[in-house]
């Protein structure tokens, strides 16, 4: 007989407040106030910070970030025509983007929640999210 | 050390469908076409059908009656004054609503989703939701 | 075999546009200026018309009334406890109300659409509506 | 004199399930688990499966494909410049997309409701797409 559940894996509260003090570590090494956001693997909302000085409308790129790449289990990167990305978070609401600053957060081959950071350039959104990701035991983000 | 991951249940497609259509057999016996909504137990849709008959307003009810359940891990009752429970369903958007119907599905103790129903009354919308739940090996609804 | 497709009636825009002239000359014999929503029977705008002098507000509550009596296929009416009325207002985006002034359109035992109207009082949005109905031929509302 | 109604076909719930089965069976072939949406001609949900491992996020754009179907009674194709796609999918609120994946159901000449898929890439959403449509008799896609 088919099983009618199955066993998943989900981030605690506690590795999410770790990902966050992570995060502002490296946000602080270099030198640019970020949003955080931290979901679970279903999207919600774990735990998140604004940095002082951060944009207070990187609150929702962040979450949206985080969310993203918790549902795609991948980084959130342009992988597809530019029209077709911008249709796809236009038809989620805004909730499906490939900003740079998303990255999954995977442990024992499964997505256990996601990382989602904004208010620098990009890149340093994406480097904050990488470093903050390690805060969590053996987790690897897509590219390991 | 602390873990920093909890493992959790979480009900498959299969099972879903199999929820459905133990709706669609209740309903029908009760001669009330029904919207019925599952959801997991993050409150995201698994499976849903429309009775043909089943009002299209009730498509948004049935939802949130399941997402409700999902999130409280409890049937959708009145528990409190009308005027709070009136701005709860208000300030979360119409998703945290206490209107019969909503029911959610309890294996070894854990919710792994909810069932929504709407479309006939509040009461055959609860025993329509009721129904359905025991379609899924094992579970138990709030009260057993 | 089970038929794949049932056939449905379904409203005229010619039919839908003799409805608001209707509508409109029992607005003006009862010397009040109305918003008047026509929509078909899935809740989809058909024809609409906002009389000089009525209150842009009820834009949205007569095209709501209209749809809700499409979903229903019943006026709207207070039938149920106020707080569990008022929950499905607010869970369906204030799309399923029971103000005074929606009626279905019934031909052939068959809802082929709606009426709503609003700018008046409850009752004279209802006693409008009611007869813009018999605007349409062989049409019956809920209670003829 | 003119009729005040016409006759219109619409799909079935049973209809419906086994579109959701169809399409199910051919994202296990491609090994690609996928949100399934099926509409009615108005848009409104009838159907949908979440099958395990589809993104969260597909939720609303299977849903948004399968409405943009429906309203066009055509296949959820780029047709025109990007930006003037992009600008009617943010004017409709997210739900006029072109993304690939969004297929009517047509009988006997008339849409009779639309299916949408995602989750995988779009040439895999739109193949899942057309092979869900065959399961209901005698339809026929934009395209024959």
């Amino acid at each position: 007989m088919m099983p009618d559940v199955i066993s998943q894996l989900k981030l605690t509260h506690e590795a999410a407040l770790r990902v966050l003090h992570a995060a502002m570590a490296k946000a602080t090494e270099l030198g640019v106030p970020q949003c955080v956001t931290v979901v679970d693997e279903a999207g919600h909302l774990l735990a998140f910070v604004r940095m002082t000085g951060a944009r207070f409308l990187s609150i929702d790129s962040s979450l949206n970030k985080a969310r993203a790449a918790a549902s795609s289990r991948r980084d959130t990167l342009p992988r597809q025509a530019a029209d077709a990305e911008i249709q796809l978070a236009v038809t989620t609401g805004g909730k499906n983007v490939t900003l740079l600053g998303g990255v999954p957060i995977i442990v024992d081959g499964q997505c256990v929640g996601a990382v989602g950071v904004g208010s620098g350039t990009g890149e340093q959104d994406r480097e904050v999210a990488l470093a903050a990701v390690r805060a969590v035991a053996g987790a690897k983000t897509e590219f390991g």
